[in-house]
């Protein structure tokens, strides 16, 4: 690559610094950045994360410069590099479980050791047996064996019934024998398991004496612990490329016939008796469904903080950029306008940068709500006599009513703040304009690694079916006069109340009235959904449709409350000055009447608003809050507390200096301008020099 | 790579095959695929692409088995090697420019010669002097030289007059120097320029004696015919990978005083007297407008094409792909259903399905309006006594009514019709649930490719403040009782004349009304644009928001309207039979109705139906229409006639062999399984064995 000359070293951008314009956007806000970074993390964790974050820094293997260069198999090679690093670095620091968990978020890259330490050790401490954790747990604790955790075929997704691979008990040498009977039972999708895993927890049908017994979880061997190679009749491999997520080895897996021990099946919840070949049930493994709760929660929480990366990039380069004369300037008037002053940005953007706090403060509401039913059902369990341990998140048969409503809500918020955070990145890198496209933006590759989140511990879609069957249940236990006593029959309940006398909500000048506004239309979904399905005896499937649209309702419901709860709560209002917190009820109020204005036609049908209301909400109070905002919004994506290491973009550098950055990545790191090629076509080779080698090829 | 064994390759996918599904699934349709193709196409169009098709099938450099596994440099070289064998071809097959478009089409990867042979060609022919294209032009089209369009800058991009790259006349020795004062006049983004272009057509600011006049056009040579490394003073090199188009070799170029002749500034409309030193102006490039005009319809028609791809992917992989039973199944009935049964997976295919027509039919009514507008113009250039030879298309300085309205629809339609495209490409992308996410979904990769054709040849938010400039300007000559007769006033004045009557549209019952109902809207929204910026005074900068949804509105009218034309057009309906026609309206009635319900707040705002309208069409139409569309759905999308090789997509194939296609490509094609890692942390190194070398790094 010709070096890049003396004279193009000395050039600047052209008129105002990006340097100098962000010092001054930061200058004419009294935001106290790093009061609400507080907020959001606590001192403590931001203190952890600038520790670790330096211990990263010093080590070679984390240096991102090479990333967006990179193919496949170099980017997955470089990640598991980077796993083990960490696991050296665990030990040489003796890092905590948080330490570690902060340490992978700041890599920010999906590694290939990520399902063994999550799926594959959670699965082995809540499913297996002393015995079984003695011999397992320990030895993957100590990454003696890497493991997996194998659920998902390539005919199989959500409908975890329909898994096809077997495990036949044979009762003659007591083993299971694990097979693959059709093509569509390869084990597909299966994080770790490409390259790296030598073991998997394979989810497969238990079956003895010819009968099934459903799914079960085995612990199996899948490659050789020295040579790394698959063992006899077992076809293992990685499933190729993807959108996003390549440094992630996701795996594919096949068995023909391969027996196992009966040690391997996993027997805390059910297993074979080895002397009388049954199958003998112990328990339930409900816990299931308090974990899937938990991850849910986590998704929610996590949405704030991975659609802020966004958000702070997006603004930080639509301050610096400048783009055309605004039309109304003055004759005198000369330069460009700083592309952030806009409306038509604004409107993209500012309403992201309030979901990533509505989103945040949901998020850490939902956790709370967690910990508290497991506070209760642990005292519960306490005071029962119960001679199982059972430690960890768990729901017990009868169901709390807390942990029900908890249940059903995380469903719909995961879906609901994935999608919030999916689609913003994207309106993110789109606000970037041409240059959100290059790589060096930052936000494709992120949005890209982000995007299975939509998918996985519940297809989006899917998941509104269980909001939607869980609100029917209220309703009709609303209707029947009875039912617990938790917020969804508090509003539906309140909605039924006043089935003939309506509602008079005060949406833009009271924020109580604006979530209350959101609680009446959700309940006037739901009951028009009961309608359909109790009274019209509306097919299941018609209803789809209408259900997806509740579920939505029904969780932009919760987000709005959670926001406006979080600050009106003490923990916040004691850790902020009133500016700020005032700042805050305007991002409050943009989040819920943005959302309000993109559902309008719900929000009329149901009563909840008139059009006057909209109209005024859209053409006044929205560009108003927009207008009182954008002179924060720096301020606002600094409080988000990303460091330049973490983000590595040059439109979201924190002093502005994009287009140095942009410049330097494609003049010094970019490898393709090492190459020099012929460019006749009647040449008819590909005439290629490499660094002095020459090649030819066609 | 461990070879697949021989009990894998035995194994088949489990249930009904499928092939058999998409049999089944082409039995149940009357759609008569190849005359809906015709329709679409033409049979010369099909003849010439199957041949075509069959001649790129033939040379092994166009195998696509690699591509999805391929980095950036390899990716490019063998993108260039494909472009090189192109040209070989024309000459062999002496190709016409039609025939080479479809080739090229049918390759379907962004090309390194591709702005060598769009815009510097065009750039030369259009703005060259006869002097000038005999010492370029000749050059070009034998590819001895190798051409770009450098206009966008690092620091500029929508705004061409804010370019900072100047060429200054030298009268001393009659030369320009051309020159980057700053970092941020650095050439960026240009296509073909990072590796292959000898040549650019580079756009700077022409300064003459201390006096600027605006950006012109220089051809400058800036890479070595024979080293093909940059001239002195020139640095020029590929700016980086991006999101998608990575085929192509975006460049950024920068120039330190470099002096080029008298004869590089393409003089046709301007030029300097060497003789006086004088700027001379002779005619105007308003050829540019028409230019523009032309290539954002070809965009609207390819919106449909594009869109088309993803929906016969995702289709075809719904109607294989089975997942739960439904729930309001016979006890008796066994067996998962076809996810394309699901309305909830219907809402999200069938509308995109019918907006790849829609999108379609409009297009191809830009293309016959625009070549009304020329031929009308070209006649009566003809008649008058025009000294200088303009061929091609242009705009004169009065502007035809047609092209003025025509200028402004396209600008709407280029932003709507490529935002559809695009997020319909996505949600289709995520109708095919988790395997959406592989590459070998063929929709990822066709997504990021086709993504920079919303933000260039106009950023379609920009656009659009384009459009309500035109439409604002039209409602002002309706209340002045004056302006053109179009369409465009057309709509505004019937709207005008009912303001004191309003409207009553059958929008379910009547085709033509609910066309009406969308002009209503629009002109709505017009009048009121209008009246917050002529009566209110409102800010332009502060109506932007309100453009954006004007400009969306009126662009919606357009294409529901040309849909429906399209369907009451003989040329239509003499060419499908009746059955084919009924269907086609459902298409048209699921897409407006399904767009109008997505826009309901407006219609109810504007008047133009009422509640009980939108939950009718929402509830009971749209819904029906769905299942009325459904059995059509597959042989639908292969009316688009995409071949196979075309798709490059396992989910897609037109065999319906999903599961085995995506197996093979993982466990035969994978480059990924040829690597063995070590995978223990305490190795602390990354022992790494690729077909016997053994390598070994940290």
């Amino acid at each position: 690559m010709a070096p890049t000359p003396d004279w193009v070293k000395h050039l600047k951008p052209s008129g105002a610094q990006g340097e100098d314009v962000l010092t001054q956007e930061r200058a004419g806000s009294n935001v106290p950045v790093e009061q609400l970074n507080e907020l959001l993390f606590t001192r403590e964790v931001i203190e952890r994360k600038r520790r670790i974050l330096g211990i990263l820094k010093s080590h070679q293997v984390f240096d991102k410069s090479q990333n967006y260069f990179s193919g496949r198999i170099e980017r997955f090679e470089r990640a598991l590099a980077r796993e083990k690093k960490l696991r050296l670095l665990i030990k040489e620091h003796n890092w905590d479980p948080d330490e570690f968990r902060t340490a992978t978020e700041l890599v920010s890259e999906p590694g290939p050791y990520g399902l063994h330490d999550s799926m594959f050790k959670v699965t082995l401490d809540g499913q297996g047996t002393p015995e079984q954790q003695e011999m397992f747990l320990t030895l993957a604790n100590d990454y003696k064996i890497i493991g997996c955790y194998a659920q998902t075929e390539l005919g199989h997704g959500s409908n975890v019934r329909g898994l096809e691979t077997t495990a036949t008990w044979n009762p003659q040498d007591k083993t299971f024998t694990i097979h693959s009977p059709h093509l569509t039972a390869s084990k597909w999708w299966i994080g770790s398991l490409g390259r790296t895993a030598n073991y998997a927890c394979v989810m497969a049908q238990l079956i003895i004496n010819g009968k099934s017994h459903g799914p079960h979880p085995f612990v199996v061997q899948v490659r050789d612990m020295k040579t790394h190679e698959p063992l006899e009749n077992i076809h293992v491999g990685d499933i190729g490329p993807k959108f996003g997520y390549n440094t992630m080895d996701n795996g594919f897996l096949l068995f023909n016939k391969v027996k196992i021990p009966h040690i391997s099946m996993l027997a805390r919840f059910s297993r074979v008796d080895p002397a009388t070949n049954a199958y003998v049930r112990q328990g339930s493994p409900s816990l299931i469904y308090g974990t899937l709760t938990w991850v849910r929660s986590t998704i929610v929480m996590q949405a704030g903080s991975v659609l802020a990366r966004g958000v702070t990039i997006a603004t930080r380069y639509c301050a610096v950029r400048r783009q055309f004369q605004d039309r109304d300037a003055p004759q005198g008037e000369k330069g460009e306008s700083p592309v952030l002053n806009y409306t038509m940005v604004q409107i993209r953007l500012l309403p992201l940068l309030a979901a990533t706090f509505a989103l945040h403060f949901t998020g850490a509401a939902m956790m709370a709500l967690y910990q508290e039913s497991q506070k209760k059902m642990n005292t519960r369990d306490a005071s029962k006599d119960s001679s199982m341990r059972r430690p960890g998140p768990e729901e017990t048969e009868s169901g709390s009513d807390i942990l029900a409503d908890l249940h059903a809500s995380s469903c719909g918020l995961k879906a609901l703040s994935s999608t919030i955070a999916a689609e913003g990145l994207e309106a993110c890198r789109r606000a970037c304009g041409g240059h959100g496209y290059s790589s060096f933006s930052g936000i494709g590759s992120w949005y890209a690694d982000y995007l299975p989140t939509i998918t996985w511990e519940g297809d989006n879609y899917m998941l509104t079916q269980q909001v939607a069957r869980y609100l029917l249940k209220s309703a009709r236990a609303v209707l029947a006069n009875k039912g617990p006593a938790n917020d969804t029959t508090r509003i539906l309940s309140h909605f039924h109340s006043r089935s003939e006398v309506g509602c008079a909500f005060d949406i833009i000048g009271s924020d109580s009235d604006l979530v209350d506004a959101f609680a009446w239309r959700a309940s006037f979904l739901t009951f028009e959904a009961l309608k359909h399905r109790d009274e019209h005896k509306k097919p299941w499937n018609d209803l789809l449709v209408d259900f997806y649209r509740l579920s939505k309702a029904h969780s932009q419901y919760m987000v709005t409350k959670s926001f406006y709860e979080a600050l009106q709560s003490q923990a916040t209002t004691s850790k902020i000055n009133t500016d700020t917190l005032e700042l805050l009820k305007k991002l409050f109020r943009l989040f819920a009447l943005h959302t309000l204005e993109q559902e309008a036609s719900e929000f009329y049908a149901s009563g909840a608003c008139s059009k006057h209301q909209i109209s005024l909400a859209r053409t006044n109070t929205v560009m108003r809050l927009l207008k009182e905002i954008r002179p924060h919004a720096v301020k606002l994506v600094d409080a988000w507390g990303f460091d330049d290491w973490v983000l590595d973009s040059s439109l979201g550098r924190s002093d502005g200096k994009v287009y140095e950055d942009m410049f330097y990545r494609a003049s010094e790191l970019n490898p393709l301008n090492r190459i020099t090629v012929d460019p006749y076509p009647d040449s008819a080779v590909l005439f290629r020099r490499v660094e002095g080698e020459v090649k030819s090829k066609l």
